[in-house]
């Protein structure tokens, strides 16, 4: 295993110190050394927390910033944080106007989340909360509810917090966060396994010449495993699984998130990108804005994801917000 | 090769589709299919330009934006661009007030550069240059002017895009970037190598539990294989070649950057910048400012490079001047 590493039970810890050295223009620890915050004040409006695995970065870490996420509670590799940590990362973050804690569909953290939502009111903070599951692959439409949340996560961050950047109270910015993970629909195609550093060796396996077309960020099993495509065969496939879905039809203004898996080169990601642009343009739907990067990474998978967000005008002032964290900078 | 790709030959012209496409609030096209500028004027200033081969994304044109680089020549994949493209970029950004070219020791781009440079001159552009050859384990100290340019690029583009940015004369402009590239040393240490997508397979070998401390950015040997060392071991091996170079003592106020190579997962560059910084607080070397992340790859290479520069109060200004670009953003 060619990686950087001391001991692998010590990575999450050492990432936080060399996280929290290197941005601490943006993020502090907290009392917890599984939660971390923003700098940024919450005083007098509602604090958006998230949290998940750690293995994703720059998910979740990176999205705590100016207008995303106020705290963040982290988990080992590929599990959840404990409920201490959230309950943690919610009173870090409470200025007396509530919590919207967004996160991802995995059991782990509904299990954890839900404690410390308990806890919480005992102590008597009010938390709601929105889960995404946004990612296609994971269960037919018919049971959303089981879906996972995937890079989709990122555009429930952006709105949700820049809602919370408003002032809005705790039920709209629950409201604005849950429509935009309402109207998200992600599915991501693997190229290679990942491969957790305490384990050494992948835990599933990608054939060369074959690609996983709705593998989840653990390696979770896709929809098929079908012949390695062109760039441009991967975007029909993926916008074939993504558009009928929602549905996204002409007329419609979309944001668009291409997210790389980890390991894929950034260069890969715009050719893709632009090979789901050429078709949207020919459906005439229309990308109002785009993110092309590594959002929610799964270590050294190589593969990428791509997210639609059906965009009305309140969703597209929520995206046109300025936003500032390791993940996630716009001006 | 599991990659996202069409045809191999069209990377770059995909590839900057899709960047420009993305990223049109920032970058824009010219002329010049191979030449991309910045959406910011350069009227009544210095233009700045780089430029070099694909596949090192965010470099290079990741760094065309705001109080960085102007506009970029684009090569094919690991290969130089053209004198024309230089030359088109040069013309791009020119306002009357002379270009300032800052680019990486590599054979290709020197003799595109120093071509685009007399072609420039004909045309009545002033055109200066500094070529980065912050590389330590490319060559001997005595032989500085053989080093390859590597991460340490990126500081050369920040001090002298922040110099431009303050309206200084192009002789100034020089100035700063030549004394951000003598101020600067990295070195890597690649654990796997990379494929050329129009290869098919590496064109070099790092075997497991190996690493080669040294290694180029194009699989150019290092200066050693040795066992597959801890991050704090890897770590210690840098900065033992890095320190003594310059040399950087106790007292100094430096830049620090922890570059991934492409495919090691970010939160392994948090593990190793975190052993750096342990080392450089024993030695009293003080870090005024850190970067961590992505920022020169080697498309699917895993690894790392450390970059350290020496601050004096001119740098650090330069440093602390806000930018932003794909690859780099700072308030």
């Amino acid at each position: 295993m060619q990686r950087i590493l001391n001991n692998p039970d010590n990575i999450v810890e050492e990432m936080l110190e060399g996280f929290l050295r290197n941005h601490s223009d943006l993020v502090c620890a907290t009392d917890n050394p599984r939660a971390i915050k923003s700098v940024y004040s919450t005083e007098g409006r509602v604090g958006v927390v998230t949290g998940g695995g750690s293995g994703h970065e720059p998910a979740f870490i990176g999205f705590c910033g100016q207008n995303m996420c106020d705290a963040v509670a982290v988990g080992e590799i590929c599990s959840s944080p404990t409920a201490k940590a959230f309950l943690d990362a919610f009173k870090a973050v409470d200025s007396g106007n509530g919590v919207a804690c967004l996160y991802g569909n995995y059991s782990g953290d509904n299990m954890n989340v839900k404690m410390a939502v308990r806890m919480a009111k005992k102590e008597g903070l009010t938390v709601k909360t929105v889960v995404a599951n946004d990612d296609v692959a994971s269960a037919p439409k018919e049971e959303k509810e089981k879906r996972r949340g995937i890079a989709g996560e990122v555009i429930m961050y952006k709105c949700g917090g820049a809602m919370a950047a408003t002032g809005a109270k705790l039920d709209e910015v629950i409201r604005v966060a849950q429509k935009a993970v309402d109207n998200t629909r992600s599915v991501g195609i693997g190229l290679t396994p990942c491969t957790l550093p305490a384990v050494g060796h992948p835990n599933f396996e990608i054939e060369d010449g074959t690609m996983e077309v709705g593998v989840g960020p653990h390696g979770e099993p896709g929809m098929s495993v079908c012949p390695l495509e062109t760039a441009e065969g991967m975007a029909e496939q993926m916008l074939n699984i993504l558009l009928p879905d929602y549905p996204f039809v002409e007329g419609d203004e979309v944001c668009v998130l291409v997210n790389g898996m980890g390991a894929t080169p950034l260069n890969e990601l715009y050719v893709l990108f632009n090979e789901v642009a050429k078709i949207l343009a020919e459906k005439k739907i229309v990308i109002y804005k785009s993110y092309v990067g590594n959002y929610l990474t799964s270590m050294d998978m190589m593969g990428a994801s791509v997210t639609l967000t059906k965009l009305d005008e309140e969703l597209k002032k929520m995206i046109d917000m300025p936003a500032y964290g390791v993940g996630l900078q716009q001006r």
